[in-house]
C-alpha cells in the first residue's frame, strides 16, 4: 500500500486587514504606513511595517489600483466564442498589454445577449480600465449596451456606430492583393468562389475582387461571383461547375481558405493541374489548411495578431486619457506557396 | 466637411477614497460604514451612506476581497498559446467557475519560461485564489515553480508530481473504443498508423490499440504500429504503405484526424473503397477535419470541455479547502461517421 500522503492547506496570503490586526491598527493607518503618506507617528508606522514584513505582506496591485481608481485589468469579451479568429486577435493584444502589466479579464459570450451582460457587470464592478470587444464575424455588432464610461475598443467586428473605437482588417484590399497577384502572372480569365452573400467578408472580398478585376480591364470568368458556403464541399461543387461553364478559366480567387482547398482537390482530381493550368488563391492563410492543400495554398493574411495589438495601443492610450475616434484598418499581405506560381 | 466630434472624456469609477474623502473619514470609516461592521456613530454612518449615493459608489469584488483575502479570480495559463485543444478546456473551466461568479484571468506563456515566471508573479499579485494550468501537448509537465499556497489544477497535460491535482484525458481507453468499434464491425486486419514515437499522444494511443487488438486475439496488419507525424502528408504516405505491405488490410486506426484524412485520400485515389474495404478512425474529433473527410470521419472524443470543467470545479473544491491530490481521467467516447460504417 502506498503510504498515506498528507494534504498541505492552503494557506491564505496576508491582506491588508491581517497586517492591520497584527499592528493593532485601523486598514486606514496600516493603508497609509504602507503607502508613506499621511502623518503618522514614527513608532505607528514602524509598527505597521513590521507587521507586513512578519506576515509577508507585499504592495498589492489590488488595493493600490482601489485607491487610485484603477485596476490595471482590461476585459476581453469575445462575442462568438474563442476560437481560429479571435485566438490571434488575443495574443497581439495580449502582447501589447504585456508590457504595461495589464492583465486580461477573459468574457466568452458566445454570441449569447444574457452572457454578454452578466460579463459587462461583471466587469465593471471590477473596476476594469478598458474593454476589448472581439468575434469571428466581420459583420458590424451593436456598441456594447451601458459602458459610457469605460473606453472599449471592438477589434475585428467593427461598431455599428462610427464614433467608437474599431480595428478591422482590409478586407477589400485583401481581396485586391490576391487578384492583382493573379493578373500579374498572366491569368486573365479569372473566376471568383465564395461564401455566403449574407456575410460581409463574403461580400466586401466579392466587391474587392471585382474593382481590381475592373482595374486591370477584366471581367471575372462566368461573369458573375458564385457565392456559396465556407466549406470544402462547395468550394469542389463551385470549382466543377466554373470549369464546365467556362473551360478556359485559368484562375481562381476563392473567399477562404476551405474553399481553395476543395477547389484545389476537385480540379487534380478532374486532371486540371494546379497552378499550370489554373492558378488558386485562398483568403485566411489558416495555415494547417493552405498547408495540407496540394498544393500548397498561396492565400490573403489578413494579420489578425496586428488587429489585436493595434486594438490594446489605441485601448491604452484612450486610459491615459487620448482617445481617438473611428475605425482604424490594418492592411492584409499575400503569403504565396505553390497554387500560384508557374 | 463632416461636423467635429466631441469625444467624450472617460469618466473614472467612484472609489472607497473617493467616498471616504467627501464623507470627510477615513478610508477604514468609511469601509466600515459600508460594510455594517465597527462601532460609528449613525451620524457618520449616514454620511459615508450618503456619500456613496452621490458618487455612484457601488459594493465593489475587489474590495471586498480584499478583506476576505479572496480576489475572485482564477488565473487560467496556457503553455502552449492558446489553440484547438486549450480552447474546449477554457470553455469547460468558464463554464463551471461562471455560476460561482470567478474571474477568469488568462495568461499565454506559449512555452516561454520567462514568460510562465512572469504571469506567475503578476498573478500571485493579484491575489488570485487558484491556477488552472493548460496545455496542447498530453506529456506530463513540471509543476509551476513556487506557487505552495495557491491551489493549482493542471489540465490536460498533468503534472510530473502525483500528489498534485491533474485533470487527464483517457488517451488510452479512447484508443481501445477506437479498436473495439473496428473489431466488433467485422475488421480483423486492422492497422495503426500515428504520430512521433516521443509524443505522449501517440505511445499512449498505440498501447492502447495493441492491448484491445490483443484482447481480440488479433495482431496489427503488417505486423507493428507505423510512428511518423502528425499530418495529412504522412497519413497518405503511411496508408500506402500499409496497403502496399498488407494488401488485405480491412481497418485503419489513425492517431489523429488529419493522418486519417489523409489516409482516406490516398485510400481513395488508389481505388481502395472507404468504408466497404477499408474501414478508418481517426482520433480527437477535430470536428472541421472530420467532417470535410471524404468520407465523414469515425473519431475519438476526448471530452476536452468537460476537462475543463471538472479541473475548475476540482479547484472551486480547493479553494474551498476540500483539496483532493492525485490525477482524474476523464472517459472518452467514439463518434461515429460514415468512415467505419457497412
Amino acid at each position: 500500500m502506498p503510504p498515506v500522503q498528507s494534504v498541505p492547506e492552503p494557506r491564505r496570503v496576508a491582506t491588508l486587514a491581517d497586517v492591520a490586526g497584527l499592528a493593532g491598527v485601523t486598514v486606514g493607518t496600516a493603508s497609509k504606513a504602507l503607502n508613506g503618506r499621511g502623518s503618522l507617528r514614527a513608532e505607528t508606522r514602524q509598527r505597521v511595517l513590521e507587521a507586513a514584513e512578519q506576515l509577508g505582506f507585499s504592495p498589492n496591485p489590488l488595493a493600490q489600483g482601489l485607491l487610485a481608481g484603477r485596476s490595471w485589468t482590461v476585459g476581453l469579451i469575445t462575442t462568438d466564442s474563442i476560437g481560429r479568429f479571435s485566438i490571434p486577435v488575443l495574443l497581439g493584444a495580449e502582447d501589447a498589454l504585456g508590457p504595461e502589466q495589464m492583465s486580461v479579464l477573459l468574457c466568452d459570450s458566445r454570441g449569447d445577449a444574457i452572457r454578454e451582460a452578466h460579463y459587462l457587470r461583471t466587469l465593471m464592478a471590477r473596476r476594469i480600465d478598458g474593454i476589448i470587444v472581439t468575434g469571428r464575424r466581420t459583420d458590424p455588432r451593436q456598441p456594447l449596451p451601458g459602458t459610457p464610461d469605460v473606453p472599449t475598443v471592438y477589434a475585428l467586428g467593427p461598431s455599428s456606430d462610427p464614433e467608437d473605437m474599431s480595428v478591422v482588417p482590409d478586407e477589400h484590399g485583401g481581396a485586391r492583393l490576391a487578384i492583382r497577384h493573379l493578373v500579374e502572372s498572366g491569368r486573365t480569365r479569372i473566376a471568383h468562389i465564395t461564401g455566403p452573400a449574407h456575410h460581409a467578408a463574403a461580400a466586401v472580398r466579392a466587391d474587392g475582387a471585382l474593382a481590381e478585376l475592373a482595374a486591370g480591364g477584366l471581367e471575372p470568368a462566368t461573369g458573375r461571383v458564385h457565392f456559396g458556403e465556407w466549406t470544402e464541399a462547395w468550394g469542389r461543387r463551385a470549382a466543377a461547375l466554373v470549369l464546365r461553364a467556362e473551360p478556359d478559366t485559368d484562375g481562381l480567387f476563392c473567399g477562404n481558405d476551405q474553399i481553395a482547398r476543395g477547389a484545389a482537390d476537385a480540379l487534380r482530381e478532374s486532371g486540371v493541374r494546379v497552378p499550370q493550368d489554373v492558378a488558386i488563391v485562398g483568403y485566411d492563410n489558416w495555415e494547417v489548411m493552405a498547408e495540407a492543400c496540394r498544393p500548397p495554398l498561396t492565400t490573403v493574411d489578413l494579420d489578425m495578431v496586428e488587429i489585436g495589438r493595434v486594438a490594446a495601443l489605441r485601448l491604452l492610450d484612450a486610459i491615459a486619457g487620448n482617445r481617438t475616434a473611428g475605425t482604424r484598418t490594418v492592411p492584409a499581405r499575400l503569403v504565396v506557396r505553390e497554387s500560384s506560381l508557374g
